[in-house]
């Protein structure tokens, strides 16, 4: 069975170590966002990509859920002491080595997809990880106070504190799937939206000229990310709003309406079934907190039997 | 009184740290060596430049004399475990951050000179401190096995072991000096060379297009890097008969015949006076074996006062 996976930092990473359990991951294929990207100190770091490589790759900090094991922060302490530099985003050590990676084979031409694929080799992940596009994207956050920020400024830098009017990708229009992506999902017997954020992860992936499309006539399959209305992690709560979604899980399988076959909501949310029904995906109802790898498992394959 | 220097890495920086002790620092111009300029991990990086900068800054490793004291190599672990990346050149942790600020400046499209006076500001370094050329600039050094070797990949990845058949310092015909080089030679008092290496430190100052000329009408004055026939430290031993010049204090001298008007030697040496006077220069006789920094006075206080 072919499965592809769109999906997000940290929750997305969390339920594919679930789904590696579930599916033979050498069918499977991950299509990332990456419109958190960002430059910093001259290097091109790419928060989702990375988190799902330490995660699935056995790297990753286990209380944080993103960034490196035994991190040490020696050079983002010089940076910010002796030359002034930022220091709202967080730079690890072990971390580091991936970007001067990444953003040297960019430099000597690379896409970012053939870079995506060296360092997933780098870590021996079983499965293809894909970036949905190669082309330079940029998710911006308007604030009602009339600011344009980057993403990741928004949410790391500024707690996600400031109201948010409006979320758009810059570039997207010029944007195209990442070779590999749309024939993925054409192959694919089932897409999975990984829980992840319905605005700047998935939604970012969709906005991706070409993907949303693909979608129509695949089946897919999701796991909201909303319980019983408050947000498992991140800050979709704060976002949500701004493209007129309720702040449950009826409320984000609306936005997926136009291709959603299957939602996957919590026991929590159990009364909520019936309303998403009648909107159109057929609905399983399960725990879906993922605090062991078993419930983990357990929730990727009713994903997968809803399918 | 105005005070140039023209220095190489390890040397030369021990050297400036009597010479600011000796003239008033506001008022001296310290040229580096940046032949030995590499990219690593797509970094810009510059030896010489920083070994200056950390030893005057108060920042360097003590019983090396080159990188930081206190250093770790986390990434540069990551990167050779990790990532099977080149480990031959050592990159510590907080070293790598000075690397980072550079890269990103030029990238930026600031000046390899602008890059260094704001590096030298961030650790309070008292005089103008200038890179020898903005331009790109590489010393390659052909092997008598017929192989064309970067500097630090002859140096450093096989330590100065392939016999040498000649030196070359690509780029050069195309490198102009620096914004600063020459108009600091001619308000110059007094040229100082550092003991640094004849043929890749003051050789390779030497060869970008403009400078050898402008010591002509100067008052020069060097300190012999070679005591007693060998090296106090690095390579010159390899390198000097590649440029057909004996391993000695007079050896040297007569490299600079053209433009030298004093030369200090060390007690060691004392019999070597007659025949480097005879070329030319005045030369002085005195302990150049800077194990402190009263000694390192001192001898800056010698060439000082042969000029």
């Amino acid at each position: 069975m072919n499965v592809v996976a769109l999906a997000g930092g940290v929750g997305a990473a969390r339920f594919l170590t679930g789904l590696v359990r579930a599916v033979d991951p050498s069918a499977l294929t991950v299509i990332a966002n990456t419109g958190d990207d960002l430059r910093l100190h001259g290097l091109h770091v790419s928060p989702d990509l990375d988190t799902i490589t330490y995660t699935l790759g056995g790297g990753v900090h286990p209380e944080q859920g993103w960034g490196r094991a035994d991190e040490t922060s020696t050079v983002a302490t010089e940076l910010a002491q002796r030359y002034g530099r930022p220091s709202w985003f967080t730079l690890g050590d072990r971390d580091l080595a991936t970007h001067l990676v990444r953003s040297e084979r960019l430099a000597a031409g690379a896409s970012l997809s053939q870079v995506t694929a060296e360092i997933a080799g780098a870590w021996g992940l079983p499965f293809v990880l894909l970036p949905m596009t190669d082309d330079p994207v940029e998710t911006r956050i308007l604030t009602t106070d009339g600011r344009d920020l980057g993403f990741q400024r928004w949410w790391v830098g500024e707690r996600a504190a400031p109201a948010v009017e409006r979320v758009w990708l810059a570039g997207a229009e010029r944007s195209r799937p990442a070779a590999g992506v749309l024939t993925a999902i054409e192959q694919a017997d089932v897409v999975v939206l990984c829980p992840s954020n319905p605005v700047v992860s998935i939604g970012t992936i969709l906005a991706v000229p070409g993907i949303r499309s693909a979608l129509l006539p695949a089946t897919v399959v999701g796991v909201s990310p909303i319980v019983g209305g408050r947000v498992v992690r991140g800050m979709a709560d704060r976002l949500l709003p701004a493209v007129g979604a309720n702040v449950n899980a009826a409320g984000v399988a609306r936005l997926y309406a136009d291709f959603l076959d299957g939602w996957v909501i919590d026991d929590a949310d159990a009364a909520l079934g019936e309303q998403i029904a009648a909107q159109g995906p057929k609905v399983a109802v399960t725990d879906t907190i993922m605090d062991t790898v078993e419930v983990t498992e357990s929730l990727a394959r009713t994903v997968l039997g809803l399918a």
